[in-house]
C-alpha cells in the first residue's frame, strides 16, 4: 500500500495514501479496538449535515471562503448519498466522548474538498480539518447534536412500527371480541372473560407506550449546536451562533431548536436516559404481552393452547411436528436487551463530570441499538406472530363450562363463606359448580342461567341483581 | 393473652381478641415476614379512603344498608384521622397482588364498624370483610388504586422539594454569575466559564426532571376502580362502577379518573413502571450534580478547591479537621438506591402474567421508597450543602490566569496547528500562554487584552473578531 | 427534656442529657434523614466486637489505661448482651463512608465508659471517644471489617437455610420420582420427564449457588483493620497493627485474616460486589424455581394442574375458593428486590475513588437486606410451600398418554420427516399417536410398548434399540 | 440467482442453490432480523467440534454409517479451518433456543458431507440434517454445550489479558514506589502515600478479580452433550451418553465433565449468569481504576497533576493542545457496557421456563460481547495507558508539604480536639501545619522532624512513638 505522510500533536504517522480520513481517524482506530463493529450510518449523516449547515452558516457570516465553502458542502452532499461512509473507521466504543468521530469527519470532507478543489488529500493548507471543516464547532457540540438527529430519526421508525402494531392489536381486539375464555390471576382459574378483551389491553398498554416514546422526542429537539467546547460558545461567531440551527433545520428538514442554556446542553445527556428509559418501559410492556402469548399458546395437549401462533419454522431438531413460539421468544430478548442496554446508559449517563459528558459514544452505541432492535423486533412481532394468531374457540369454551371460578358471580347472592363452601367441593369432588348449587337447592335454573351467562360475565354489573336486591329485602325484612 | 377463635377457607385460628385485624391479616403476617417493615402509612390512609367512597357509593346504589354503611365509614374515618394504623400487620413485600393488605385493610374497618353497632370484634355476621367492607371491589381494583393515590400524594412533595431545589439552583446561579474559573472537559482543562453558569445549568436539568415527573402524574390519575376481579367489574353494580370513582375524587380531594379500559388498567402496571424511571432519570442528574460538588470542593490543598460546601459535621474520627462532602455523598447513595429500585420494579412490571400482574407489593415498596428517599435527599442537599455553598473567588480567578487552555481564544487568529505548538511550548516550560505569544511576535498587547478578555471568553463570539477578519482578508490578498 | 453541652469543629451543641451518644452521632441524624431506619443489630454488635478487640490491643501495648481500657471494655460487653442499642441513632443511608457509625459507637462506648469510671456523660476528658475509643483505627478500617463481620454472620444464617432448601428439594424428588409426566420445552409439550427429575434439577442449581455463595466468604475473612485512615497505617502502633486482627478473632470467635495489602483493603469494595452477585445469581434461580412451582400448580381446571401447593391463606377477597401460590409469589419478589439491590451496590461499588469508598453505608443497608430477605423468603418457602406440595399422579399420566410429543421416541426408528408427518396428523385429529402409527402399520404393537414404555422415556438410551438396528440394517442393505 | 426446492414442515421454500445452508436456516434468517449481526465465529467452531464429536461417537457405537459419518468429520474439520462460516446466516439474538443455529450447522455439515459423497446440495436422502447430523443429539444440549466451549475459549484469553494488566500494575507499583503523594478520602486532602502503594492496590483488585473469574471456569467444564431434548437421554444411545463427552474432549482438547444432572444441565443457565457476574465485579474494579487514573491525570494545571498519561491521540478539534484520557475513558465504556450485558443476561437466565431456558442466544450474544470487549479495553489499557504512564514527582512532594492532612501524624500526641484546632487554623491562614505547631510551642523541631518523616507515614506505627510515652507517662503522673 502506499502512504502518505500526515502528522499531529502527538507526532508524524503514515496513513494510506488513498484514504479520505486522516492521521486523527486512523490513531483513534489503533487506540479504540473493541467492539470491532463501526459508527451507525445514520450518525454519519447526522454528522455531515451538521457539517454542510456549519459550512453554510461560516460562509454566510463571512468567516470561511466560498470556494472552500462550497467544496466542503459538496462533500457533505455525497456523504449524504452514501459515498464514503467505509471512510469513517472508528470503533463506536472510544474514548474522547467523540472527537475521534468528529475529526474523522472533519478529515473525510476535508480531503474530498481539496480533492473537489484539485488538491491532494491531506493537503490541508488547503481545507484544514480543523480550521475549516470544524470552524465554529467543537466535538462538545457536534457529536450531542449528531446523537439528536439520528436518535430523532430512529425513534420516527420505531414510533411508527409501535403504532403499527397498536393497530395490529387493535384489529385482532375486535376480531376475538366474541371469544369467551376464562381469566386469570396469579395462573389461577379466575372469571370468565373475552380473548378480544385481552387483546385490547395489550393495544392500551402500547398506546401509552407511545404517548410516552413521543414525549421524550420535544427535549431531543433541543440541540446546543452553537456552545462549541463548554457551551459558552467560545470560538464561533456571534451571528453564526444566531444562525446555525435554522440553518440546521433546513438541511435535516426537521423542527429543532437551539437550546437556551447551552452550557447545560452540552454537560447533561439526561435526555438521552430519559429516552432510555422510556424505551425500557415499552420492552417491559412487549416482553409481558410475549410472555402472555406463549403462555396462552403453551401445549397443544399440555398447556393453557387457547390460542394458535402461526408455524413460522421447524420448532426442534430433535422433536419432530414440534411448533415453537419463536417469534415472541425473540421478542421477549429483544426486550432484555433494551433493559440492558438502559442499565450501561444509565451509568455512563450518572459518569458525566463537569462541563461534559464524556462516555457518549457508549451512550449512542447503547441507544442506537435498543431503538432499531425494538423496531426490527416489533415488526417481526406484528408480521410473523400477531397477525397470525387465530383462537381455539372451543376449547376455550369448555375451559369455563368446567370452571370453578364462575363462583364468584354466584357469590353476591349467597355471601363469601357459602360461596367458599360450594368451590371447595366442586374442586375436591371435580362436580360442576353449577349442579352442586342445584343439589343444594341454593338457585334455581332460572336463576343460574341469569347469573351464569357467559357474556354477561364479561361485563361490569351484578348477574342476576335483581335476586341480589330480593335476598337484601329479605334480609332486612 | 386473650384469643377469639376465627376461621376461613384454611381452617380456624385463633386471633387476639383485642386485635381488629383478623385470621387473614394474622396468616398473612405468619407466611409473609420478609422485609420485619410494615405498609407505608399513606397505602394505609388510601385503602380507607377508597373503603369510603365504596361504602357511600354502594350505600347509594342501595346495595349497602345504611347502618353497616355508616358505621364502615365512620371506621375509615378513624383510619384516616391516624388510628389503627398498628392494626395493619402485614410486610411491604408480600404473595398475592396485596390481598393481605386489602383484607386486613377489610377486617380492622369491619371489626371496627362492629364494635361501632355495639357487636364484638369477630361478629362478622354483623359487619362482614368481603360481603359488606370488599363490596363491589377486588383487591385486583384496590390494591393498584390504593398504589396511584399514594404514589400521586408523595409525588407531589418530591416535586414540591426539587422545584425547591431548582430555585436554590438558581439563586446560586445568580450569585454565582461573576466568578469566573475554568471549565473542565474530561477532567482536563478547557476554556473559561462562570460559576454562575455551572449551577444554572444544574438547574437546567432539574427542570427537565420536574417536566418529565410531573407527566407520569396523567397516567397515575386514570384508576381502575370498579374493575373488581379481571377488569370487566364482574359483581359490581353497574351504577356503582359509574359513581365509584368521581365518589373517590370527592373523599380523596383528588382529581382522578376511571381508566377507559379497565381490563388493562387492572393487569399492566407500566405506568408505575414509568414513575419509577422518571425518578432514576432524575436520580441520574442529581448525582452528576454532588459529584461536581464534590470534584469541586476537592482539597482544601490538593484538590480543585474552587468552591467550598458547609462543614455539617467533624469529617474524620482520626484526621483532625478534616471536612467531608458528607451531604453531596448521601445525595448520591440515595441515586444509587432509586436506580437499583428502578431494577426491581423493572423485574417486576415484566413478570406481570395475563390478568394480574401478582408482584404489586414489591413495585410499591420500591417505588415508595424512592419518592421518599428523593424528598429526603434531595431536602438535606439543599438546606445543608447548595444554599450553604461559598466560591473561592481568587483561587478561580489564579487557575483561568494560568491556564493554558485559553489557547483556544487565540486559535481562530493563528490557526489550530500553531496554537497546538503555543500549547505545547506552555504546557513544556510552565511559561504563561500570554508571555509566549508574545514573545513570538504573533499577536500584541492590545490584540490579547481583548482576545484573553475573561468575561469575553465565557459568552459566544470570537474574541478579536476584528482581528480575525484581518487575517482572513492577508490571507484572501 | 434536659441537655447537656458539647461541642465539635462545627461548634456547640444540646445533646439530651440522658443520652449516651453524643454530637457527632446527633449531628449525623439531623444530616440524614432518609431512611427513617436504624443501622442493623449485627452492625452495632460488630462495632462492639471491633472497639473491644481495639481495647484489648491497645492496652496490651501499652497505649491506652488499664482503667480506661476496661472500663471501655465493660461497655462493648453490654453492647453485645443487646443493651444500648437503641443510641444508635444514624440512617443507614449516611454520608461520610460511615463516620458517624463510627462516631456514634465511640461516643456511647466513651458515655458508658465515664459512667462506669463515676463521671457523668460528656466529660470527654475521661474517656474521650477520638483519643481512646478510636485509638489506633479510622472509620476506614472499623468500617469496612465491621461490615465484614456483618455480612459474615447474616451469610452464614442464609446458608445454613439454603442447605435446607436443597435438602427440602432432594426429599421432594425422591418422593417424586416415580410421577411420570411431561416435560415442556418453550411451554410447548416435549418429551416425558419425571417430576423428581425436575425437582432434583432445582435442587442441584440450589447447589450450585450455595457453592458460589460460600465461596465469596473467603474474601470477606480479610479485614483492614490496622490500616486506619488509607491503608498505610499511620496513628496504629506496628505492635497494634499485628496483634488487632488475631485479638479481633478471639472476641468474634471468626476465623478473620488481616489483608495482606491494606492500602487495598481500604479502597476496594469489590468483596461486597461479589457476595452481591452471588446472591443475585442465587435469586434467578430461585425466582426460575417459583416460576416453574406457579406454573405447575396453575389451575385447578385451566392451566397445568400437575402439582397442588398447599393453601395457606384464602386467596381473593372476591373470588371464593380461589387459591393462590402466594409463597412462591413472595419468592419471587424477594428476588427481584435482591436484583435490583445489586444494582445499587453496583454503582455505589463502582462510585469509590482514591484510597476510599465513601458509598459504603448503602452498599451495606442493600446487602443487608439483600441476605436477610433471602433468608426470610426461603425458610416461608420451604416450610410453607415446598414441604406440602403434592402431586396430581393422574393427571400427569393422562397428558402423557395423550401427549404428541412422544412421537419424539417413534423417530430414530422411522426418520424426523416420517415422524413430523405422524405428528402433524395427531394434533390435525386429535388422534393417539400410537392409533396413527399401528393404523399405518409402521411399527407393531409388540415394537411401540418397547418404545413408548413411560419409565425408559425418562431415561437415556434409544427406546427399542434393536428395532432401530434393524431398521439400519435395512436401509444398508 | 439459481434455487433448490427444500421443505420443513411448514412447506416447500426456495434456497440459493449455491448454499451450504437449508430452508431452516434461511427461514430464521427471515425471521429473526433483529441486530444485524452474525453468530459467533469461535460458536460456530464449537458447533463444528460438538457435531464432529459426535459423529465419531455415533459411528463408533454404529449407529452411523462410516462412509456418512467420516464425510461428516471431514466437512466439520473444514469449518474448523474457517471455511463455510459465511453460511452461517442467523442473526445471534433468535428465538427457539439456538435451534435455528443448531439446525444452520446440521445444515452446512449435511450439504458439505453430501458434496463430499458425490451428490448434490439439498439431497437429503444422501446425508440428512436431522437424521444424521442432529443424530444423539438436541439443540438442548448441543447449544448450551457450544456455549460453554466458546465461553472458556474467551474468557482464557480474557484471564490471560487482565494476568497481563496484573503485572503491568505491579510494575508501576514498584516504579512509583518512592513516590510520595498525598492521599485522598472522599476527595479531601487525607494523608501522605506513596503512588507505588496506590497502584499496588489497583493490582490487588485485579488479581482477586482473576481468581472470581477463574472460579467460573468450573461450573463451565460440565456440559450436558447427552442430555438430548430435556435431559433425560431419549434418542441418544447409551454408549453415546458415556462416550460423547470423553470424545468432545478429544476433539475440543479441553477438560471437559458430563454434567451429573443432565436435566439441570439443560434446563439452568446460572452458570453463564455467574460467568457475567463475575465479569461485571471486574468490570468495577476497572471502572474504579480508570476513574482514578483520570482524576490524578486531571489539570494539566487547574486539577491533580500528579500523573501523566501518555498522549496518544489530539484532545479536542476546537482546544488545541489538550490530551485528554482517552484509554481510561473508553476502559470505562467498556465497563458500562459489561455491567448492562450482565443486566440483560440476568434477566435472561431468569426467564427460563420449566425444561429449558429459551433465551440463550441474548445470553450468549451478550456475554460473548462482554468478555471480548473487557479483552479488548484491557489491551488498550494496558498498553495504551498504564505502561506509559509517569509520575510527576516534584509537584506530588510539594503537595504533601503543603497539606494540612498531616496533622494526622500530629494527633497521637496533642489530642483530636487540640489537633483539630490547629488544622483550622492552618486551612484559615494558609500556613503550614509545622510552622503553627512550632509557633504555639506545641512540638519542637526535633520532634516534628521525626514526626512528620514523610516516607514514615506510609507505613504502619506511630511516628515519634517515644515522644507519646513521655506524653501518656507525664499524663498518668
Amino acid at each position: 500500500m502506499l502512504f502518505r505522510l500526515e502528522s499531529d500533536s502527538i507526532g508524524e504517522k503514515q496513513v494510506p495514501k488513498e484514504a479520505y480520513y486522516g492521521v486523527q481517524a486512523l490513531r483513534a482506530a489503533e487506540n479504540f479496538r473493541i467492539t470491532g463493529y463501526r459508527v451507525h450510518p445514520e450518525f454519519i449523516n447526522a454528522l455531515a449535515k451538521i457539517k454542510k449547515a456549519s459550512a453554510l452558516t461560516n460562509m454566510k457570516v463571512e468567516l470561511l471562503d466560498l470556494k472552500i465553502g462550497n467544496a466542503m458542502v459538496k462533500a457533505c452532499d455525497e456523504i449524504l448519498q452514501g459515498k464514503l461512509h467505509d471512510e469513517f473507521i472508528t470503533d463506536p466504543i472510544q474514548g474522547g466522548a467523540g472527537t475521534s468521530m468528529n475529526m474523522n469527519a472533519n478529515e473525510v470532507i476535508a480531503n474530498r474538498a481539496i480533492e473537489i478543489l484539485g488538491g491532494e488529500k491531506g493537503s490541508y493548507s488547503i481545507v484544514h480539518p480543523n480550521d475549516h471543516v470544524n470552524m465554529g464547532q467543537s466535538t462538545n457540540d457536534v457529536i450531542p447534536t449528531a446523537g439528536k438527529i439520528t436518535t430523532i430519526i430512529l425513534l420516527e421508525k420505531a414510533i411508527s412500527k409501535l403504532e403499527e402494531l397498536y393497530n395490529a392489536l387493535k384489529q385482532k381486539a375486535e376480531e376475538f371480541d366474541d371469544v369467551i375464555k376464562m381469566g386469570r390471576t396469579q395462573l389461577q382459574d379466575a372469571v370468565p372473560i373475552r380473548l378480544g378483551q385481552e387483546f385490547k389491553a395489550y393495544s392500551s398498554a402500547i398506546k401509552r407506550d407511545i404517548t410516552r416514546i413521543k414525549r421524550t422526542l420535544e427535549d431531543l429537539s433541543y440541540v446546543n449546536l452553537g456552545a462549541t467546547a463548554i457551551g459558552t460558545g467560545i470560538n464561533a461567531d456571534e451571528e453564526y451562533v444566531k444562525e446555525i440551527v435554522p440553518n440546521l433545520c433546513k438541511v435535516t428538514e426537521m423542527k429543532l431548536f437551539q437550546a437556551e442554556d447551552l452550557v447545560d446542553g452540552t454537560q447533561n445527556t439526561d435526555s438521552f436516559a430519559a429516552v432510555s428509559a422510556s424505551l425500557k418501559t415499552c420492552a417491559l410492556s412487549l416482553s409481558k404481552i410475549a410472555n402472555d402469548l406463549r403462555l396462552l399458546s403453551s401445549g397443544p395437549r399440555t398447556g393453557f393452547g387457547e390460542i394458535n401462533l402461526p408455524s413460522k419454522q421447524n420448532g426442534s431438531s430433535i422433536m419432530p411436528g414440534k411448533v415453537n413460539p419463536v417469534i415472541p421468544e425473540v421478542m421477549n430478548q429483544v426486550a432484555f436487551n433494551i433493559i440492558g442496554n438502559d442499565m450501561t446508559i444509565t451509568m455512563a449517563v450518572e459518569a458525566g463530570q463537569m462541563e461534559l459528558n464524556a462516555f457518549e459514544p457508549v451512550i449512542f452505541y447503547n441507544l442506537f441499538q435498543s431503538i432499531e432492535t425494538l423496531t426490527n423486533g416489533v415488526d417481526t412481532f406484528i408480521n410473523n406472530c400477531i397477525m397470525g394468531i387465530t383462537a381455539n374457540r372451543k376449547h376455550c369454551k369448555e375451559l369455563v363450562d368446567n370452571s370453578v371460578g364462575i363462583i364468584t358471580a354466584i357469590c353476591p347472592h349467597v355471601g363469601y363463606k357459602e360461596a367458599a363452601k360450594i368451590a371447595k367441593t366442586a374442586i375436591k369432588t371435580g362436580e360442576p359448580v353449577r349442579k352442586i348449587v342445584l343439589q343444594k337447592k341454593i338457585l334455581d335454573e332460572a336463576a343460574l342461567d341469569t347469573i351464569l351467562d357467559p357474556y354477561g360475565m364479561t361485563e361490569p354489573g351484578i348477574s342476576g341483581k335483581q335476586l341480589l336486591f330480593k335476598a337484601n329485602k329479605a334480609a332486612n325484612e
